[in-house]
């Protein structure tokens, strides 16, 4: 039919015509450790910024309404000492502001501050809740800006900081609508822990022992070591808790990096992921995500005892950490009705079949598809009678 | 630092880590050409939704308000016939209703629904604003899911429906919030055109003028030849209307597969989407898309003949085919201030750059960068009194 058909574009000849799309989209970001990154003699940042020639010296910085007030005014400092023209947004980021008219406030800004399409990045400051609300902001604004992550929480640092999804909450379910949207980088100080209250540390570090559990007993040695210290001293100031934080980031990415568009839904980061989505959404504001991820994790670590997959001694120093960790153990919402429904809605989310991640031993990890209703009945149980001895304990 | 390394995920040993990220995304789907899609006899959209074994027999349909009135009940009929559980979310769909709020109707419909994730789709049936709001809702559920793209109007059959871009206005601006995002399939069946008003079959044609005056001269003398019966015969019953089909969306596939995700900022399919995205907003609701794209094209013509781009009398040609598909040639809102305006909401589009597209002869394209205010205000007066002849000539 066609005079000239391209070379690349696959066409059937037929009387009813096929064509075939294919194309390949090379995604690559890095993360890189840092610290101090707004004092004004350290150039990681703005060196990282106008690498390449031709971006203009401006930038729309998104931060944490609580980052703002006490790291605002050196922020902006430091990018005035820079020479780069920013506006500072600001925004309350709970779980329950989490949502599309987020996005949109921060659409509206970036017209407001006249953004080049791809070359003026969005800069997020801020913890996991901000950043998942900016880089869906970044992905949507004119099909997709530029973005960097700055994360301030060690939620951020290790977890919602380091990955390329986005999101928000809608319609009372967890991340909802979001997308998969890789920044240019996302640039790790921990120096912001300093100043983050105790209950977002131990909201992080139910995450670091999220991936102590799934595939890193080393990890979890260390963790158990420093226990009790591991909170008030904010992973700050010693090489264990250099290495604590780097395997932690290490470990995410290197199940993040071959799957990152999640073709695989079985997925081992996913552990304590599959019945807090709905508990924490029905908890709102009660619970921290990572209170929530703690919960579930407990409950599934009962799960794989009562499996014979994990040992009931495991468990109870699983338990003991997150106790010096001051992380909820369960919470009234857990029902065997209320952890069906909230299977069911993980197994849609997994493409209709239940994958769900268990501990194998305490490092390891494997999944499931059978699980019961009476299975989740015995092990309500079997949480709820757990989680009252440990309490029962500290009294 | 790391005691087991990936091999994949680099990661720089130093005081301060640095992880280097790199993942591939392929991207392909279909554009299948199709006649009497719906007929209960007919399996080309079965045999592709169900190929892949392990698919429920579910599928949600979202369906342009007329069209569901129209062909509502023989497509519910098609799936019936076929033992395919669906739902049909009717959606009224015009320009003005191309918003955020009819992305999150749809996910609510996909949520009462019960979709799995990854294998009960989505199909759109509509136009092209349609398509666009559905494309946006398919990526952000769950952050995707897959989707059909079952275009019923001319602009949808060779522009909106065939490549991969989503998208809904946002406040005041075209298409300020989207996403690229790729179809499974999409489905072209020209029959739709049978039963679409002769408005939205010039607004189509708009498009397809465009494709032929940028890169095809034959498609342009096949349009010319067939002017006056364009409209009426909406590209139905002859083998030179199955040719300027098959060239309009070969030629916009052939655009589009190299550069799927606009990473060149050049492109010629623009031509005729510079000006246009504000004209029809500020417009809103008296222009279609097509209609300000046309207006735009006159518009650019006229560029291109002052700079001694495209002969004089090849713009008479192109305007006399334009008045025989019943497009409008200008707007009162073209003014020197307007237009200039225009351009410098597409240059921040374009990255700081014009790359305003223009013709080059008629059939070919060439992009400029220095177009003046002083060129614009001399244009915006040429532009009014070739309009202002034509319609004389008309009366």
């Amino acid at each position: 039919m066609m005079s000239t058909p391209s070379g690349a574009l696959e066409s059937t000849q037929a009387a009813e015509h096929v064509w075939h799309v294919n194309a390949i989209r090379p995604v690559k970001y890095r993360v890189l450790e840092c610290s101090g990154l707004f004092q004004t003699g350290n150039d990681t940042l703005v060196t990282h910024l106008f690498a390449s020639k031709g971006r203009r010296r401006r930038a729309l910085l998104v931060v944490d309404e609580t980052v703002a007030r006490l790291h605002g005014a050196s922020i902006q400092r430091y990018f005035e000492r820079h020479e780069v023209e920013t506006s500072l947004f600001p925004l309350a980021t709970t779980e329950s502001e989490k949502n599309i008219e987020n996005v949109l406030r921060i659409s509206k800004a970036m017209h407001a501050f006249g953004l080049n399409r791809r070359s003026d990045p969005l800069i997020g400051i801020g913890g996991g809740v901000l950043l998942d609300i900016v880089g869906l902001a970044a992905n949507l604004y004119r099909r997709g800006t530029p973005y960097i992550r700055v994360p301030t929480t060690l939620m951020g640092l290790i977890d919602a900081g380091i990955g390329v999804k986005t999101g928000v909450n809608f319609d009372e379910h967890k991340n909802r609508l979001g997308s998969y949207y890789a920044p240019d980088a996302a640039f790790l100080d921990r120096t912001f822990l300093n100043t983050l209250d105790a209950r977002h540390v131990s909201n992080g570090l139910a995450e670091v022992l999220k991936m102590a559990l799934i595939k890193d007993a080393r990890l979890f040695e260390l963790m158990e070591r420093h226990a009790s210290r591991l909170v008030p001293d904010r992973l700050l100031g010693s090489p264990d808790y250099d290495e604590i934080f780097r395997r932690a980031v290490h470990g995410m990415l290197e199940e993040l990096e071959p799957n990152l568009w999640e073709d695989t839904l079985e997925r081992c980061v996913d552990y304590g992921h599959s019945f807090s989505p709905l508990l924490e959404m029905k908890a709102l504001p009660g619970l921290l995500h990572g209170e929530a991820v703690g919960i579930d994790m407990v409950f599934s670590l009962i799960l794989a005892r009562n499996r014979g997959l994990t040992e009931a001694r495991d468990v109870e120093r699983v338990v003991a950490v997150m106790r010096h960790l001051a992380l909820p153990l369960s919470n009234p919402l857990v029902t065997p009705e209320f952890m069906r429904e909230g299977l069911e809605d993980a197994t849609r989310h997994r493409d209709g079949k239940q994958r769900l991640p268990l501990t194998r031993g305490l490092g390891g990890c494997t999944f499931v598809n059978d699980v019961t209703p009476a299975e989740l009945a015995r092990a309500v149980e079997d949480h709820h009678r757990l989680a009252a001895r440990f309490e029962a304990a500290a009294a």
